[in-house]
């Protein structure tokens, strides 16, 4: 029966979801049909192969490692506006000598961003995002300095360490190396090819639609967007998603004012018994969000509007659930000895795929230090997030929690909104990811394929705005985004059974030729 | 009918409390009898003038100046093990030159006491408690450096500034200076002298039982205490209290485990939707302890065994508040818009007495910096205390917390106490009370005496152990205590009222002979 999805017909079809209601309010709850879980066996293997070009690739390995290194070894720390002009600089630089008919700067409001390019008088275009900022270094932290860039040995093999290893530079590099050998072998590549760059990815993209606005009519007539990155596990398991969850982000902060409280200061703790406390106020404030237990929002209109799974989704989630937890790991990373509900695998899944949250991210007020301070403090801050599926829009998710505030008393409470974008959902029966999976099937055999993330990234430009399918992809493997020691695989250990550089651009190559059709 | 106070007999007798319940729940309110406010007309000014002794304080003030120096010069920094054995041997070498026929460092598990006994052949003994340890300094913070104490030019006149200047080394060495004077002219005190000094009040005096075990029997022989101690505006008022109220201070922790939640770390903020959270559960065990204003505690027997206001308390009180609102001050320095159900300075006054509080002296988990950084924190803190009037174990009130959060599922959460010690109360009808009163209408007028402040002191080891009246007295200006730039006025302005140090030494010399009754 799942093979109906072939012709793409129920892909996006609401179903009526069976949910019931947790508890006394109303967080729904959905289970899915077991019974038809996805066919992996219906996509066929990638089979042709593109021998003088991997031979290229083999032969210009030395050189492919050192156009990593010299992107990793050009810092571009968006957060400091550390080297961002020289990177995106080398980006223009690169995308010329590939031959771009098109490769500029893009001004915007923040740091630039870089547009690039490559008409191959092709009929299907490949859109790439990627974003050429790093996350900050603690230098003293780091095994190796992170813009060495030095090859070390690592328990998975012979790694390039430094900040954007992993995150995003490696890999992105890695997928233009594979694209340099193409155009060496063959003169042209199968498909036209934009790239939108940006330079603060890291800091939530505020200015990346300012990029989309100057390319936008043409970037509509794109066929799907990558965003090359190292998807494998050590081993070589091939961990995929088609999309991810919205996020809102605010902070909520009482103040002493006209309700009550000191004001200007923090004053004397003993002044308690004649004076309010934002503290005190923060925390009753908080606590009217949630049921006891803190799982249940009880914002009026918080649940609504979630689409619920499809029949695609419930065919994903089924394979996924029939060939292991995804969510063991994390219960033996964190040492969780009870998920919310005591929900087993299925359960955990669809909280994490259909719930919208309501986290604590942080909270702060008054002494924070050791040992005893007795103040009453002026101020206390909350830092909080919701996760949102498909259907929450993220603005109208805070105007009902800033309402359900107003409405109990609390309009004196600031809410102060840091960011929002809705989800971002890809259906597995587009030829973006039919192809990608193909070539998967390929370097790593059948892949996990996530519906959906627990988490966010601001995908919703690329297939809510440009209405394009889109995935992040690619073999390999890296590890410490945002920590010290940031590494990419290079060479596998014989034991690894993730791709090294070589696999990793040769599996790039044969994705255009398959998307391209040829 | 004030003045059968005389007799004593009614000083700590029971009223029964006029007391409404706030709110829905049970706090306590007390109003009082205003028609019997204090009569200070009753206590006669300190009449005696020691012109030898004053002329012997005038002719060697250079010198006194540069016993305050020496001192305070000497930095003992208890936080940090600063200099806390020289200044030790200091106090034990400055009691030996003056005469004292015991002088020796004192043990403890923490720093070393100090204990010093002249005797002087007299009929009554006076106690003083000194603390011969400061806070720590940023010695890049203060005008002048925080060890060198020097005499620096100041809105009030010439003061001296230092760390410690005023808390609490200036004022005890002025009235050891005022001793040596005595001595100088008349070769013997008009009292024995018991001191106690100790090396750890900025920490909260945690091994001071010990010094007191090793004196018990002869402290308790002692007719009251003293801690010397600079208690006027720079206008010259003098605001003093007989009583504090005790503390309990404890930290409360959540953290995953069993019940829910990351148990090892921080986890990725996405997994809210099927994982429990440390904070949410920390903020509604928070919430379940009060009303939703934040100010009366829900637990059951909080307000329980107050002891309301006695009659002498009352006649203080009505005084008082017939000669000013102390509270405005606070209203203007804070910016205070309301005080808690828009109470009026009665209200605030018998709340800042009578109220036990359950305050939040600082809240903290997860992220704190600026901007987004969405994470699940794996555990949460509140550091909490309440101010405990006379009538409260401030043991038993933190059982009664632990029973009710265990009592409401919460017995996960973590209970860490960090200090407790009850109330203090002496009586304005004592010798001791009554001779300081004598002698500050002579330098200051008729002082505002409030029977207890809102804040803490462990001065109940010297009225509930040893039994013996206690109160904090001295002329003289002070200010800067725990912050940069501490000071004492030294030599006060044209127009500034309070004392300079030869008044203080002056007041703190008739002070010890109207305790003699010579």
């Amino acid at each position: 029966m799942m093979r109906t999805f072939g012709l793409g017909l129920f892909a996006l079809a609401l179903v009526s979801p069976l949910y019931s209601f947790a508890q006394e309010v109303g967080r729904p709850q959905y289970s899915i049909d077991m019974s038809y879980p996805y066919d992996y066996s219906s996509i066929p293997v990638y089979s042709q192969a593109h021998e003088a070009i991997y031979k290229h690739i083999d032969d210009n390995l030395p050189a492919h490692v050192s156009n990593l290194q010299r992107w990793l070894r050009q810092p571009s720390i968006s957060a400091q506006d550390v080297g961002i002009d020289a990177m995106a600089q080398m980006l223009v630089d690169d995308f010329r000598a590939m031959g771009f008919q098109e490769a500029e700067l893009v001004p915007t409001d923040g740091h630039p961003g870089v547009w690039g390019y490559l008409d191959s008088g092709a009929a299907k275009t490949l859109m790439v995002y990627m974003m050429y900022d790093v996350q900050p270094v603690n230098p003293e932290d780091w095994q190796s300095p992170p813009f060495a860039a030095e090859l070390v040995d690592h328990a998975t093999g012979k790694v390039i360490m430094a900040r954007g290893a992993t995150n995003q530079k490696g890999p992105q590099r890695a997928f233009l190396n594979a694209l340099e050998s193409i155009l060496a072998v063959e003169g042209k590549l199968p498909v036209n090819l934009m790239i939108t760059a940006e330079g603060e990815e890291e800091l939530g993209s505020p200015h990346y639609p300012q990029i989309v606005d100057k390319y936008e009519d043409r970037l509509l007539t794109a066929d799907g967007v990558i965003f090359p990155m190292n998807m494998q596990s050590p081993a070589g398991d091939l961990n995929l998603f088609l999309g991810v969850k919205g996020i809102a982000y605010w902070e909520l902060e009482a103040r002493g004012g006209s309700w009550g409280g000191p004001v200007t200061s923090e004053i004397h703790g003993s002044y308690k018994a004649a004076l309010d406390s934002p503290v005190w106020r923060l925390i009753q404030a908080l606590a009217s969000l949630t049921s006891p237990d803190g799982n249940t929002a009880l914002v009026p209109g918080f649940y609504d509007g979630i689409r619920g799974p499809t029949e695609e989704e419930q065919s994903l989630i089924a394979a996924s659930l029939l060939n292991n937890d995804s969510t063991s790991a994390l219960q033996e990373a964190f040492a969780i000895e009870r998920w919310i509900d005591d929900a087993g695998p299925q359960q955990r899944v669809m909280e994490l795929t259909y719930s919208p949250t309501l986290n604590i991210d942080g909270i702060y007020a008054g002494y924070t230090g050791e040992g005893v301070k007795t103040i009453l403090p002026h101020t206390a801050t909350a830092k909080m997030d919701s996760r949102l599926p498909v259907g929450i829009d993220p603005e109208e998710h805070m105007d009902k929690i800033r309402a359900y505030l107003d409405a109990n008393g609390y309009s004196d409470i600031v809410m102060r909104r840091l960011s929002s974008y809705p989800a971002a959902q890809t259906s597995i029966q587009t030829p973006l990811v039919q192809a990608a999976l193909g070539v998967s099937k390929k370097y790593a055999g059948t892949p996990a394929v996530n519906p959906r993330i627990a988490g966010s990234a601001p995908f919703y430009q690329f297939t809510q705005r440009l209405k394009l399918p889109m995935m992040p992809w690619g073999m390999g493997f890296g590890n410490g985004a945002h920590s010290p020691n940031e590494i990419m695989l290079i060479e596998p250990a014989k034991d690894s059974g993730a791709a090294g550089l070589a696999d990793i651009e040769k599996a790039y190559v044969d994705f255009v030729y398959a998307l391209s059709g040829e």
